[in-house]
């Protein structure tokens, strides 16, 4: 294989209960990510659309991944990609997940595919540190594996693959602010109360437990987050407005996708997700803020090559 | 129906890393209680057995709980009730919640079925606040539903039953030694690090994962309780020696049942059982402290009829 082309989806973090350890991949959002194969050795970026990022290969996440790999598998060839960007950065959308992950996918495909999962996963935390100084497994995981996906662990990374109910839809509304994901952290407590974590970790029991045994009442009572949301939701406009917009059109809950400032709302079926969008859309209309309007399915299998 | 014996199982509460949230039950300890309606109205013990208990009607668990259903349900009759038993009160295997959980099962058999098994446990609780001054649910959840159960909330009440593994085992050892439920509440922290609070919740959500899909490896790295074990494990003497040694013996995990001091072990399989078996009552022998020990399945349908 010389060449291949993938959509990377978009990803929502922590899924309301989940802070730091549950992610969702997205269907319909995402990026475009070429790789060819060159007979020099080492990455370049020939193109970039739809955000302004670096072509610098060692300060662009996508870049970076792709030059690690390419090290680490002793390879004696060169990749050239391009990235195309379907969405906003700064989101919290998992953009630069997306990237980082599309990366380690393509890499491995032109490699003969010699990593796992679990190590393309690696390999795309290593581009989300490049990205966000951080090196954070909930987005570019739930890229690679698709559906939801479980960070059980971080030392050793552990990742569980979990089941996606067939109706799942999920509406996500960003508004054109800047939420910096260093601000999304600062403002969360360092120590909480146990009642309250007893309550969070029922909740992500709840959810995964609705997850496996496809009962949409038992993931709607759990996508409750009563830990990282009461701070988060200051630093996004009209948070409550929205979440209860959603949640009276019919949601089975909303919540705040990665360090936001995207909300995302989870409905049953086609139907109920029409209508939640068309209420969160609503809600937003007059608030002079710009924003843009996704609706997708759960992306069940992750990357997927185009061509 | 004017008769019924039943047997209530022992339970172990929170199955280390689902403080206040999980529990399950266990299929060879527990009580055995006899129901013989009456046509004089009301409660009465007429054996106890096994344990010293009180016959007063509303401060022994069972008959409150049977007293409370039979005025709820504007019953015409009474009930006789006799209780062996089968296992020490005091050792964190939820000995209350199996009088309290047989008692409701017991009168609710004897009043036609009138109730759900979320009402049950709603009585049972009842028992509980009258035995413990707190109205805890994983217990007598555990032993009505039977098998694992997430409490997924309290307000409302919702208990999620989850499926049990097969060749899911479990050893427990009971020092003889007092752990009273307040002291083991009084040792635990009102606030605790958010980082560990995620850690916790990754945890409860691989243990649900590994209990849907059979996987015993995913089960094992689960079992693990950064919140509340280094607080609870200072009440029990030799505690780490005895996890240690479950563990070397091939334990998928160990950690304190419910308050203490009874400590549990979950196996996979009856030949990794019995070696855990043995490595426990080995790191106990000489310690100059009384024991007992237990070896079960799972119970996975909760109180049974016996005649």
């Amino acid at each position: 294989m010389d060449y291949l082309k993938i959509f990377s989806p978009a990803t929502i973090a922590n899924v309301s209960c989940g802070f730091d350890s549950l992610g969702l991949a997205v269907d319909e959002i995402g990026d475009e990510m070429t790789f060819v194969k060159t007979p020099q050795k080492g990455v370049e970026i020939t193109n970039i659309t739809g955000a302004e990022l670096t072509y610098d290969v060692d300060k662009n996440a996508a870049s970076a991944v792709v030059k690690k790999m390419l090290l680490d598998a002793k390879a004696d060839f060169g990749i050239q990609l391009t990235m195309h960007k379907g969405y906003f950065p700064g989101s919290g959308l998992g953009s630069s997940a997306a990237s980082s992950a599309g990366a380690a996918f393509g890499a491995n495909q032109l490699l003969g595919k010699p990593y796992s999962n679990l190590e393309l996963t690696k390999f795309a935390m290593f581009g989300e540190e490049v990205a966000c100084r951080s090196q954070i497994a909930d987005n570019v995981a739930a890229a690679i594996y698709g559906g939801f996906v479980l960070i059980r662990s971080y030392q050793p990374l552990e990742v569980v693959k979990l089941p996606v109910p067939n109706e799942l839809r999920l509406v996500a509304i960003h508004p054109q602010i800047e939420v910096r994901t260093e601000d999304a952290r600062n403002v969360l407590p360092k120590e909480i109360a146990l009642k309250d974590a007893v309550t969070q970790w029922a909740n992500v029991g709840g959810l995964i437990s609705g997850l496996y045994s496809n009962n949409y009442e038992l993931i709607s009572n759990s996508l409750k987050d009563v830990i990282v949301e009461p701070h988060r939701k200051k630093l996004i406009p009209f948070f409550d407005e929205v979440k209860s917009a959603a949640i009276k059109a019919g949601a089975l809950g909303a919540g705040i996708s990665g360090s936001g400032p995207t909300i995302f709302a989870l409905c049953k079926g086609d139907e109920i997700t029409e209508q939640v969008y068309n209420a969160i859309e609503k809600s937003y209309r007059n608030k002079n803020i710009d924003f843009e309007m996704y609706t997708s399915k759960v992306n069940k299998e992750g990357i997927k090559i185009i061509n």
